[in-house]
């Protein structure tokens, strides 16, 4: 009930990506298990995907996709009202593996099924193989019956860029740039896919990301866009903080840029942890062949800019850090229309993500109002 | 998305079970895989599940669910209409471990989730274990957002049943009072719950069907509605044929019963393959403990009468046989307005069944249009 859209692209289509702030149908989300990732057999872990799901939920659908030997136990651990399908997954980043919805305005909508490749492939990638993650975007647009464009050869995961909805992408060099995934095209040969693909004019290239060893500065732990013409950008005056030079060389860039409108950005500051967390209890974590080994002491990605935007709603990831409530009173005042809800993740810091990393979201199409 | 209702029953909530060739939303499948099952390791049998699928999706959206193993192959022997999801299961008859829909005609629509135990359990079941068939109505029930009715403990598929969406439903002694689903429950213990899962008031008991050592005899290789008052009953006049006795017999009996608006049932017959089919190639057939064992010679139980009733539609078991061509005129007209659409399916008798018993139809919600 999906076929793949050959010989044009969404901007030929007229279908563009949405911006997250825009109304959606759905978020999916896939259930962790791997144990050579998560402490503790993953069940912390699932315990917070469990609660990062229930705080969704209050305002939209949430699909969770569990694998066959973790159907029974992810279907135990959720409410009813959250659904649950069975598909097999190498891991459990929703946002990176799975598809992007594009809608054209008019009730259609579509797809893209980006290659993936765990984030690096051979070259730097987190675990081998990553067949079932390559397949996840596939399944996602059967069950929601939604034909895709398929960029095969194109490596690019869902949390390496953020769209406005009006024609502006903000990405990083760092990752985009890498050399486990398009390392044979030119930055211009990657801002036409860009603008193809989710059907923009723009690219905005900040330089570094704060996890260079693990998604290689993924765009979503350091900036997004929370309406047009504005965006949220992490920062701290902590000259120690680990994420320091990153947040403030992207501030710096953020705060001179032009979207594709020609509004230059309002920028939005949003406080890091004030302290740094590193990972714990890395030794219940099991060392298998191909996978990155996670240690004692390892700087973890805890952004609180990480955050999923659904129908009236923010959902916020919290660590027990002193500037927990700083975090949530930053994002009230950029989001005064929606609820603000905070859910602790550090489990899921652990495993390398965060909520925008482990969700996707379906956008509502849309059929424009007729003018009188 | 789909929970358990527990307390209470369909009749109680006013939810009934509509008949077959009432309006359809959707046909679920499953895809076979099984080695010990299922000759030349299942791929003839795959060819002509998809042949009934594409014949299906011409009037009617079709899901087939496909085990992690085959999504891809799955996927690649089936066009672009028709949904794939991944799903595990033991075997592909979506009929008897799939759900039961039901509706309340006021935009409700719900499902029973019946015991499983593949056909007998420990005491004659056709295969050890069954515990992915056994969460198949379930998952197809999240799926589809459905919310269900659990019968835990009381064991039954949804082919040993007809219904006629007014108050009646058409059973076998044969399969029901058998040793291996409850045998502690008395002929009326049975009775009730039909009646109240099914919403229903009248039993029709025939005695026996014709594959005692399958299914124990399923009704729908045997008879089925057509419409209200009126069955469809398979018929040979050739005293050699395997299935003479019972088919007499159902004929016998059917002709004299009433169903519960108390009209006498108008039969019409439908005619048997002139040859009975016997099964060859068994010995690419894997000997797996646990499960029947097929040997060349074995009588099929090819019955005209296991064909799908869908929207605008019959779609109907062919065999090469001398009779394929009488028996789609009888069901023609049987079914005036329908399409009726012939499908090859020796290769699906060959593993235990057919059109039918690998389908399940998921009713169309209806709301009654208000009358003026």
């Amino acid at each position: 009930m999906s076929k793949e859209i050959k010989g044009s692209t969404p901007k030929s289509d007229g279908f563009r990506m949405p911006a997250e702030f825009e109304p959606q149908d759905e978020i999916f989300m896939i259930w962790p298990y791997r144990t050579d990732n998560w402490r503790n057999a993953a069940e912390p872990a699932q315990k917070q995907f469990a609660d990062v799901a229930k705080a969704i939920s209050k305002f939209e659908n949430v699909t969770m996709l569990a694998a066959h030997d973790q159907y029974e136990n992810c279907r135990a651990q959720l409410p009813a009202d959250i659904r649950v399908i069975e598909t097999s997954s190498d891991d459990a980043w929703c946002r990176d593996s799975g598809p992007t919805f594009l809608i054209d305005g008019k009730g259609g909508r579509r797809a893209v099924n980006w290659t993936f490749n765990a984030w690096g492939g051979l070259v730097d990638g987190l675990y081998f193989p990553w067949n079932d993650d390559e397949l996840i975007a596939q399944k996602i647009c059967e069950i929601t019956r939604t034909d895709y464009y398929r960029t095969e050869g194109f490596v690019l995961e869902g949390g390496s860029f953020h769209v406005d909805g009006e024609g502006t992408v903000l990405t990083t060099e760092m990752c985009l740039l890498s050399k486990g995934r398009n390392p044979d095209m030119s930055k211009q040969e990657i801002e036409h896919m860009l603008c193809e693909y989710l059907n923009c004019e723009k690219v905005l290239w900040l330089k570094d990301g704060i996890d260079p060893n693990e998604t290689n500065g993924h765009i979503d732990d350091v900036a997004c866009f929370i309406r047009p013409g504005e965006v949220c950008c992490i920062y701290t005056e902590d000259k120690s903080h680990p994420f320091y030079e990153a947040s403030q060389d992207a501030l710096k860039r953020l705060s001179c840029m032009t979207d594709a409108k020609g509004r230059q950005l309002k920028v939005h500051k949003l406080c890091c942890t004030k302290n740094p967390i590193f990972m714990e209890g890395a030794e219940t974590i099991d060392h298998v062949c191909g996978s990155k080994i996670r240690q004692n002491g390892d700087l973890c990605i805890a952004s609180y800019a990480n955050f999923l935007i659904c129908n009236n709603a923010v959902i916020v990831p919290q660590y027990d850090d002193e500037n927990d409530e700083l975090a949530l009173s930053q994002i009230r005042d950029m989001f005064p229309d929606r609820n603000v809800v905070g859910v602790h993740t550090r489990e899921i810091v652990y495993g390398g993500g965060n909520i925008h990393c482990i969700t996707q979201q379906v956008p509502l199409n849309q059929v424009p109002l007729k003018r009188i």
